[in-house]
């Protein structure tokens, strides 16, 4: 049995080994270079572009502005279409711009034979622009005289409010305390290690080939052939090994414009690379938030209410727009189901780079304002903060305020109780009495979070696999759910070899998509790949053993319903020792007696109707260097209810790396943009503080296993969750070591010497 | 409706505006150049031999002798696997070997940075040689004191040989005249525009990538399982598009070994591409025959009996050995099924290049040797050859001697009428009376053929096909057939829009197979494209038909059965101008509606058990020159009952390439190795004189349309057969000319000399 063992990945060994081939280890020849012409003001117009010097350059092939493109505006979120307009992406791009939205706005591309005469092209193209005033504050974009990012805006680019699960004036009028914060976060980029990347060609008068790293090849085809004006089936997407995407590739950048660009020039490969700092820039950040939280709790700890006014900002692009906010508020309000809850949530444009999809999904934002609103709950009740969280946390058969559909499956009480005995919370409680002195000084935190897996009902949840058995006895497993690091290959080819009773070393992942020949499925994003995605291979592992057994009863006129197959081999259902014949007996019966039988193979496309609730929380013991302004994490252990763990070590790697992405946004990381210039100072790996390895103290991974129904294998969302809750934790212990409550991120000496000393502890 | 238009090739534009992308298209950063090291005599053993300079070489990677390698002796014919081991190929190759022969038998192989550095390390190899006699000569190969070319063959690969169609010495009694003759055929070579060349990789520690030049992608992948003792699902093989074949690429040549270096070599990408002048030795060449026939006839013209006693010489390795010459006479049988038909056949090996598939497999020999000895016979018995042949022709209903299968479709003597009237027979019979002399004469002449469709009952014939609707209501079909130049691809293509109701323009193919994912199929050999890879197009394209009506039932509630599709519409069935809804709309409900549906494909794995049998005729009018021994074509015309002619354009195109490589082989063509050291002479397209299009006359391809029921679409077998029989109507032509009968090819000025000098033409 495969599921639930800590097999090796199945890319494990080809990636270390350097075997494995990324977007930019394939080359064509005569591949051109292409290079962007960036604004280099945030807000305003070209008024004069003069490229003729540029063309005349020997080595260039093209020269491209916003004159020269197609006029179909288009939306670049990653999502899948939305039949129904109202759920429809933003459309409010075109491949090149003459209004300057960002400090960086792409107003020109340039192709040529190599990097250094593009860059000489870049150089000799003459532009003049008329400047508007950079909108980054909220209050300078929501102001009654700014000016429109985007025409007949209002600078808004959505909004939605809603009351869920009872009366919320009677849950206040209920409520003895009413907690009342405002909850700031910061601009982050996802920093994945492979930078944006794409090529395109074309192979006859019609068809561009791109090849992009990407997590959503199916949704790249669409968007391509919506932003080019072309059917869609002219579009083809391959995808090789991405390494890393964190939802920054969850959005269309740079394939429209490689498709355009070789459409123009006669087909000829061109790739369009961005180095760390143009990607840094050019692609997609996560949306800063601005988060009014109230929480209304009885004198006893019951939370009658929590009350979210979000304000998001999506830059310069809508990209995935208000469904961030939507999304990150959606998902966060059934760790406390029986409570009230009330959401407005607006997103509005800003003179700063577009922000997209990023792990979490508007979910760390609100995370983070609901658990430190939580903390100043408990705080307020003078409640012990692990057992104000237990008396409110979901619990199985709980309902979603929204939706009243049962959670069916909820460790999050468990999840509590773990990571209150791993960090020893009581024996530590007893150890440091109240008020502590010193320049040093230890905190515990916590906070938890609830999560969602795939994206239904808002979208459709499509998952497709095809199976065949090889020659040999072994299967190769095609998916169209995309591996981008996160393991999804190894947690698929383990629910094959699951389902099919063969051996998982015998099952080999065909891990590219080539959306001309990989089943449809919409890529990685929320979580989804296995719950999602095993749907489909769960489904078609079971067609192929029907098949596979049909078979064996062709050859040797069994029954199919008295046979199984054990370990890769027909054995005898009832019994299961006796082995009728192998695998590789009935596949090359199959593939060439002359007279029966054909290549077996499977084919599943399916979609999935259920959103599993997925449930954990952050314990953390930290402690202050108040002179410093320095935190230092003594033990940190994220604890997550995920269903049934498919497998123990790549799901402990997710949980690590998760931890550590929440460490840098907690501590570290941020985006820094000039308020008034648009300019942004840290687009670089030096100035831009991603954690290294010693940055990051030991991560605990923990799970408490569950069974969720609505999953073959009785798995949920693992992916983005350990991001959630290391942030709001952090800031949690911070306020139990100093007494310090900061709202805003990150936790950077810089934020804390302000607060630290605005609160007296510091001169 | 599709069939039978005559639509443009699928590939056309792509081809003729360089788009299209073949094997040498394609790189990879860091790949390296490989070279054989060649022997240099063409019999014997290597005593000594250093690499030690060679490898010392700045820019060297490696150097491999036959020492180095695996000792997996394999054979590389492509052939599909045979469970039954009576039918698997001769194994008798190593990757290299130290026991030369042919001249330019692989003994080492280098692995350089580049082409310069390799040819340098090649000439750095120091090799020592022990000499046999080279046997080249038939007569030499099968004398007492032969040194077997192969240990224990006496240098025989295999022999059969059979009575079929009634009793033997009986017909030959009811025979008023017994004519003898024997004929003898030359070594040819394929010259595929395209040289063979083949690149490998690894993208992890097991599976191994080979892009290459093949003809049977799936067949390889078997085959470097076998040569490197590896599971064959290890082995991955794309085939772009191919730049001809000819049978040239239904051999295994270069990928085991380039499979192999990458092993050795840490998995980095590695090239084997040959040059012309490589290739033509290095490959492989036509099997020279030498027939001896006895046709024996009664004086009304009835033959009773057609006895052959074959020789083919297989040259230096099997490869496809003795298939050649049992194909080529099944193939032949029954274009006179009334006669008893004996047949006796051996393969022997001998010092030349190794001979496999080309063309016509064995029977462009057998029918020049029949179709000269049914030439003779007419003259023998003083009856015009047109009235001899249309006596004993195939007819509808007759049985192959062999199998006693049913001639289902047999357009035979309605192709012998067509040709002789478009010909002019009786009109220029009566213009040229009887004896001509004179330095130039007129000569008419008439040749018959028939031929298989696919290798069954011999071999296993599986194709399979996968179709997957688009979002646009536009058809992928993916195939296992694979086009290398034929037009298997826009033939399979108006198979599925026909049997569909989709717009052929919808239907977009995806041309290049790549084992791990493309349906399976044996690949392109026997003519067997359209005839068995339709069989599971047909079955796809309705089971996608049947699906999407079904799919149409679930939106609308109508029953699928009164439903149909019509010119990419869904109409009611008996209603066919009421549109219900696009296949677009199908199509996006099926893909994004939130509740049902998901991708509708369908995929089909099929064996076909028929053979459908084919026929057709060249007439040729032509002039001798005697004094210069050159032969000039006035008209020339193939007519072909190839059931219904899926593609009136593509078919004549077929033919017309065929009729050319005909004409080349009876002309002009002949690989010419020394018999006595086995040196080739004429290795290059200087030498080897291919004609060109100033040496081809206008070619009148011709069609009689039967319908074949063995196949969905009526159609049969197209490929092959346009090259069988130029040669023996130019011949007989010839003969009518000048009285001359020359039994051997080709009828170059150098033949023709010896010939019309023996019979005191020219002194």
């Amino acid at each position: 049995m495969a599921v639930g063992k800590s097999v090796p990945r199945v890319d494990g060994a080809a990636k270390v080994t350097g075997k494995a081939r990324f977007t930019d280890d394939y080359s064509l020849p005569g591949m051109r270079v292409a290079k962007y012409l960036r604004s280099t003001i945030a807000h305003g117009r070209v008024v004069r572009i003069d490229t003729g010097k540029a063309r005349g350059l020997p080595g260039v092939d093209g020269v491209f502005t916003f004159e020269d493109i197609p006029k179909n505006v288009f939306a670049t979120a990653g999502h899948p279409y939305a039949l129904d307009p109202a759920y429809g992406d933003v459309a409010d791009r075109l491949l090149l711009t003459d209004h300057i939205r960002y400090a960086g706005d792409e107003i020109a591309v340039v192709v040529a034979e190599n990097e250094l005469t593009a860059n000489k092209a870049l150089a000799l193209i003459e532009v003049e622009y008329e400047t508007y005033r950079p909108l980054v504050r909220m209050d300078d974009v929501l102001a009654d005289d700014a000016t429109e990012i985007h025409k007949k805006t209002n600078n808004i680019v959505k909004e939605h409010g809603f009351v869920a699960g009872g009366d919320w004036e009677q849950a206040r009028d209920e409520s003895d305390r009413l907690i009342d914060g405002v909850y700031e976060t910061q601009v982050l980029q996802h920093c994945h290690l492979e930078n944006h990347t794409a090529y395109a060609y074309m192979d006859d008068l019609e068809h561009i080939v791109i090849v992009s790293s990407t997590q959503i090849p199916h949704i790249v085809r669409r968007v391509v052939g919506q932003a080019l004006g072309l059917p869609w089936s002219q579009i083809r997407v391959i995808k090789p090994y991405i390494g890393g995407g964190f939802g920054n590739k969850q959005d269309v950048i740079l394939e429209p414009m490689v498709a355009f660009l070789t459409m123009q020039l006669g087909g000829i490969p061109i790739r369009l690379r961005l180095d760390r700092e143009e990607g840094m820039i050019g692609t997609r950040v996560r949306h800063p938030f601005r988060v009014n939280v109230k929480v209304g709790a009885q004198e006893d700890g019951t939370v009658k209410l929590i009350d979210f006014d979000a304000l998001s900002n999506t830059g310069a692009y809508a990209s995935h727009g208000h469904s961030i906010a939507a999304a990150g508020s959606a998902k966060t309000h059934y760790m406390y189901p029986r409570a009230v809850y009330r959401c407005r949530a607006r997103t509005i444009y800003g003179n700063f780079p577009a922000a997209g999809a990023m792990r979490g999904y508007g979910s760390p934002q609100m995370t983070f304002a609901v658990e430190c609103a939580m903390e100043e709950t408990a705080r307020a009740l003078g409640m012990d903060s692990v057992e104000f969280r237990l008396k409110n946390a979901a619990r199985p058969g709980d309902r979603s305020q929204i939706t009243q559909k049962p959670i069916m499956s909820c460790g999050l009480v468990d999840c509590i109780k773990k990571g209150k005995e791993l960090i020893r919370w009581e024996q530590k409680r007893d150890d440091w009495p109240g008020e502590q002195t010193g320049p040093v000084r230890r905190g515990l935190g916590l906070a938890c979070f609830s999560y969602g897996s795939g994206t239904y009902p808002v979208c459709v949840e499509a998952a497709s696999a095809r199976i065949s058995l090889n020659q040999d006895g072994s299967i190769h497993l095609q998916v169209g759910a995309t591996e981008i690091g996160q393991g999804s290959d190894t947690a698929l080819a383990q629910m094959a070899a699951e389902t099919l009773g063969v051996p998982f070393e015998r099952v080999h992942v065909v891990s590219a998509q080539d959306t001309d020949v990989a089943p449809f499925d919409t890529g990685a994003y929320a979580s989804r790949q296995t719950f999602v995605g095993g749907q489909a291979v769960m489904r078609t592992a079971q067609q192929l053993k029907e098949k596979i057994l049909e078979y064996v009863g062709v050859i040797n006129g069994m029954t199919p319903r008295d046979l199984d197959i054990l370990n890769g081999d027909i054995v005898v259902a009832r019994m299961p020792e006796t082995a009728v014949m192998s695998l590789k007996d009935v596949a090359m019966d199959a593939y060439y007696d002359k007279n029966r039988g054909g290549q077996i193979t499977a084919e599943v496309s399916y979609k999935t109707r259920n959103n599993a609730h997925v449930f954990g929380c952050t314990f953390v013991d930290l402690e202050v260097d108040i002179p410093m302004c320095k935190v230092n994490i003594n033990e940190i252990y994220n604890v997550h209810d995920c269903g049934v763990v498919i497998n123990p070590l790549t799901a402990a790697g997710q949980v690590h790396g998760g931890m550590a992405m929440g460490i840098g946004a907690a501590l570290f990381e941020v985006l820094m943009i000039d308020p008034d210039s648009g300019r942004i100072y840290n687009n670089n790996m030096l100035d831009y503080k991603v954690p290294t390895i010693m940055d990051i103290p030991d991560l605990g991974a923990e799970f408490v296993e569950t069974y969720e129904p609505s999953n073959p294998y009785g798995s949920k969302a693992l992916g983005e969750p350990p991001v959630l809750t290391p942030a709001p934790a952090i800031r949690n212990a911070i306020l139990d070591a100093t007494g310090v409550a900061i709202n805003e991120l990150p936790l950077n000496p810089k934020v804390l010497f302000k607060h630290f000393r605005a609160a007296g502890l510091i001169e």
